[in-house]
C-alpha cells in the first residue's frame, strides 16, 4: 500500500490545481544561467512576492542591531552599538525566560510584547483602548488567520461553512480556506472605481452563498493585496454595518497598514472605525485584525512575526484561542514586532539613522509607484488603477484576440501565458491574474512595487520591451 | 450570535479536558512573589518543559556569534569574532534571498541547508544515503509532525483514521492527533523493563484498534519523552518488522538523538536500522523521521527550527508535501539547524570554546541524572527506571491510599494533586503523569533533567522536603 493511496482526500483536493509551472521555470532558468547557458539577461528579477529584502531594500539598522545584541549579549559591552540599542536589547532579554531568545515563550507570545503591541494599537487608533489579553502572537500573520479559520469552520453538519472573500485575493489565503474545508463565496471589487468594495456586491454574493452553504465570516484585505487600494472611512463603515446586519464575523487583514503612499490619505483601522459607530454596532460586531513584521518598511519576512487582535469576542472564546495557539512563536519574530511598534524617538541615539533609512525606503517606493504609472501610461494594452497603498499593483491587460485564441488552444489562461513568456524572454517573474481571481474575460498581472530603484527600472525596461513585442506579434 | 456558538465542534471537543490549572497557578504564584507576598521560597523553579536555556544552561557561543553576524552583517568586519564564525555567516548569507535573513525562503527550507542536513544524516548513519529532496524544514519539528498527520488522516469516510501512540506520550502530540481528527490507539511501554517497547503489546493494541477505526500509522518517540529510555537495535528491528507486516506508516520522533547518557550506548536511527534489513522491508516500509534545533545541546527552542526526512515515499507524495509545507520556516531557525548539523572541527578557531561548552553541558546533565537517581533512592514512595537519554525522567509515585482517597474526593488525579501541592508549597513546577497517560492506578510525574546544576540541586531539595512531608501526612 503506497502512501499516496493513504493521503487524505481533503489534502488531495487542495491540489487539483496545476503545478506552479511559473516558479518551477524561474528556478530552472536560474540554474541554467548558473550553468552558463546564454540568455538575453544576466539574472532573473523576482517581483512575484512581497519581500523587501529580496527586492534589494536594506534592513533597518536599529532593528538588526537590537536583534543581534539579543542573540549575542556580549554585544551589550560593544562600544560600536548605540546606547538605546543596548538598553532595548537588555530590556527584551529580561522578558525572555532564562534571559535567552532560545527559550520557548508563552504560546500567545511574550507578555510584555503583547503589552507593547496593545500600546501601539491604542496610539494608532487615537486612544481606542486595546488589551494585551486580546492579542495573540503567531509565526507570521497567515498562521493567525489559519487558526481563526480553524475556530470558525465547522467540519461537521450538513452545510459547509462559507467565507466571503474578494476577487481578486492572494492565493495563499484561498488555499488556506480550501485546506480548512470552507466554502469560498467570492465578491468582486469594482476595478473601474479603483478596486472599491461595494455593499450591494457583498449582499449579492452573500445571498447567492446562502443557497449553497452557511456563510459566517467576511474576509477583507485593507490596504489591498494584490490591488493596492485603500478603503475610505465611509466604505469601512458600510462594510461594518453590513456585517452587523448579516451577523458576519469580520476577518480583517491589515498587514499593509504602514504602507500608504497616496497624499492626504491615512490608514484607519476597522477597529477604530467600529469603535466610533453606534453602540449597538460597536459593542457587538466581532472582529479579528491581523498585522505582521513582514509587510511594513522593516520587511522582516524571514523572522516570522505576526499577530491578531480580537474585538468583541466572548471571553470564553479566549480560552479556546489560548489552547489553539499552542505552539511558541519564534522569539526573534516577536522581538521584531516589539521593535516595529515601539520605534526610536527624536533624541534617541539611533533616531537620525533610523528616520533617514525609513524615509529613504518610503521615497524609493513612492518613486517606483510613479515610474510604474509612467511606464504603463506609455504602453497600449495595459491600464492600471491608481496605486495608493500596499506592496503591489495589479494592472489590467487588454490582450489582442489572437493572443487569447492562442492561449485557449494551449489550454492555458491568457495572463499565465503572458507571464510565462515574460519570464522566458526577459527573466522578469511576476504572477498572473488568474491566480487571484478576476472578472471573466479580464486579464491582469501582479507586480511587487517595493524593490530597489535600479532593480525596478531594470524590471520596467524588460516589461516594456516584452509587452511592446508581444502586442505587435499578436495584433 | 456569539462567536462561541460559531466555534467548530471539532475545536470545542479538543478542549473538553480541564484548564491547565497547574500552569495558571504557577503564573499566579510568580505574580504574587513579584507583589511581595510571602512564600517559603524566593521563586518558582520551572522544570515542566524541555527548555535548556530556561533551565539556566548557556547558549553555545559559536551558534550565537554566527546568528548575530547573519542578522547584523557589519559584524563581519568585527575583529572580536573568530574567523570561522565570519566565514560561516558569509556563506549562510549568500544562501538567503537578497543576502538577508529577512527574506522569505522556499517553503521547504533553504536548498543549501537541506543539503547540509542530508550530509549530516548520511554521516550519522554511517553512509546510508540521504537526499535533500526528502527533507522538509519547518517552524519546529511539531509543525512537521502536524503536516504529516494532515497527509495521513482521512476526514471523510465511515471509519476514523487511527494512529498508534505510546502510553505515556507527551500531551502536545496527543492534542495534535485530536486536532486532526485521528483516533488514538494507545500501546503501553513496559515500565518494569525500563520502558521498553514490546511487539506483542503493539499487536494487541493494533488488533483492538482495528475494531473501531482504520489504523494507518505507528508513532514512536526514541529516545523517549517523558520516559528517558532509548530503544535497542533489536527492538527497533522488531518494530520495523511489525510495521512491514501490518503495513503501518512509521512516524519516528528522534528529536533527542544527540542526548544519550548511558555508557556504551549510541543512538541508532530507524532509517539506518531499516536500511540494513532485508530488501523486501528496507525498500518498502514508509518512514518519517523528525529532528529539531530545540532538543540537542544547543537548546535553541525559541528559534523554531525543525525538519522531517521522508524514507520510501512515493515520489508523487513529495509534490503534495511541497504544497502542504507552504509557509516559509523562520530563517534563523533554519540557520540553527545548519549549525547544529555542521559543527566546528578540530583546528577551527571556534573549536576549543565550542567543545568545552558542549562537554560542560553534557557533564551537567550526566551529573543531574546521577543526583536525581541518588535522591530518589533515598525516598520511599518514589521509584525510577534508569535514565538513559532525552531531557526527562518519569518516576513512579507509590502514593499512600489516604492520599489517593483524598484526591478522589476532590475529583482530581492523585498525581495532579501531588504536583499542585508540590508547586504550592515549594514553588517547584513539574507535570503529573495523568497528562501523559499511564497504567490504571499508577502515578508519575515528569521532571526536566537538563537544568543548571545549582537549580537542579535546589529543585531536588524542594522535592525531597515536600515528598517526605507528603508521605508522612498521608501515611
Amino acid at each position: 500500500m503506497s502512501f499516496l493511496r493513504k493521503i487524505s482526500p481533503l489534502v488531495k483536493n487542495m491540489f487539483l490545481s496545476e503545478r506552479d509551472v511559473l516558479s518551477l521555470r524561474a528556478a530552472e532558468i536560474e540554474a541554467e544561467i548558473q550553468q552558463g547557458k546564454r540568455k538575453n539577461y544576466k539574472e532573473v528579477i523576482d517581483l512575484s512576492s512581497g519581500d523587501l529584502h529580496r527586492g534589494g531594500i536594506k534592513p533597518i539598522t536599529f532593528v538588526r542591531q537590537v536583534l543581534a545584541a539579543c542573540l549575542y549579549p556580549a554585544l551589550l559591552e560593544d562600544d560600536s552599538l548605540p546606547l538605546d540599542v543596548k538598553q532595548r536589547a537588555d530590556v527584551l532579554l529580561g522578558q525572555c525566560d532564562g534571559g535567552s531568545v532560545g527559550s520557548y515563550s508563552d504560546s500567545c507570545g511574550i507578555t510584555q510584547i503583547r503589552h507593547c503591541l496593545s500600546n501601539f494599537i491604542t496610539r494608532r487608533d487615537g486612544g481606542v483602548p486595546s488589551s494585551p489579553n486580546n492579542i495573540f502572537i503567531t509565526s507570521g500573520s497567515q498562521m493567525a488567520l489559519m487558526l481563526m479559520l480553524k475556530l470558525l469552520i465547522q467540519r461537521e453538519g450538513s452545510r459547509q461553512t462559507g467565507v466571503l472573500i474578494a476577487v481578486p485575493t492572494y492565493s495563499t489565503f484561498i488555499l488556506a480556506l480550501v485546506d480548512q474545508g470552507a466554502a469560498i463565496i467570492p465578491y468582486h471589487l469594482c476595478e473601474e472605481q479603483g478596486w472599491t468594495l461595494q455593499v450591494e456586491e457583498l449582499r449579492r454574493a452573500l445571498y447567492a452563498g446562502r443557497k449553497t452553504c452557511n456563510p459566517v465570516a467576511l474576509y477583507i484585505c485593507n490596504p489591498g493585496n494584490p490591488t493596492g487600494h485603500i478603503q475610505s472611512r465611509k466604505s469601512i463603515e458600510e462594510v461594518i454595518r453590513f456585517a452587523a446586519e448579516e451577523r458576519l464575523f469580520l476577518l480583517v487583514d491589515e498587514v499593509y497598514q504602514s504602507c500608504v503612499y497616496e497624499e492626504d490619505t491615512e490608514f484607519e483601522s476597522y477597529k477604530k472605525v467600529l469603535s466610533e459607530m453606534d453602540s449597538t454596532i460597536s459593542s457587538t460586531v466581532e472582529l479579528a485584525s491581523f498585522n505582521s513584521a513582514s509587510k511594513g518598511y522593516m520587511g522582516e519576512c524571514g523572522l516570522r512575526g505576526g499577530y491578531v487582535e480580537l474585538v468583541n469576542l466572548d471571553p470564553a472564546v479566549k480560552e479556546y484561542c489560548r489552547k489553539l495557539f499552542r505552539s511558541s512563536p519564534p522569539v526573534l519574530g516577536q522581538i521584531a514586532l516589539d521593535l516595529m511598534t515601539d520605534l526610536p524617538k527624536p533624541g534617541d541615539p539611533s533616531f537620525p539613522t533610523f528616520s533617514e533609512e525609513v524615509q529613504s525606503i518610503k521615497n524609493v517606493i513612492s518613486k517606483n509607484a510613479c515610474r510604474i504609472q509612467e511606464v504603463f501610461a506609455e504602453l497600449t494594452g495595459i491600464s492600471c488603477q491608481p496605486l495608493k497603498a500596499g506592496f503591489f499593483v495589479f494592472p489590467c491587460l487588454n490582450l489582442p484576440p489572437r493572443a487569447i485564441k492562442w492561449a485557449k488552444k494551449k489550454q492555458i489562461e491568457p495572463d499565465m501565458l503572458y507571464c510565462l513568456h515574460l519570464l522566458e524572454e526577459t527573466g522578469l517573474h511576476v504572477r498572473p491574474g488568474c491566480e487571484f481571481g478576476q472578472r471573466k474575460d479580464s486579464h491582469h498581472f501582479r507586480l511587487f512595487v517595493a524593490s530597489q530603484e535600479d532593480i525596478m527600472e531594470d524590471a520596467l525596461q524588460r516589461l516594456k520591451t516584452f509587452h511592446t513585442q508581444f502586442m505587435k506579434e499578436f495584433s
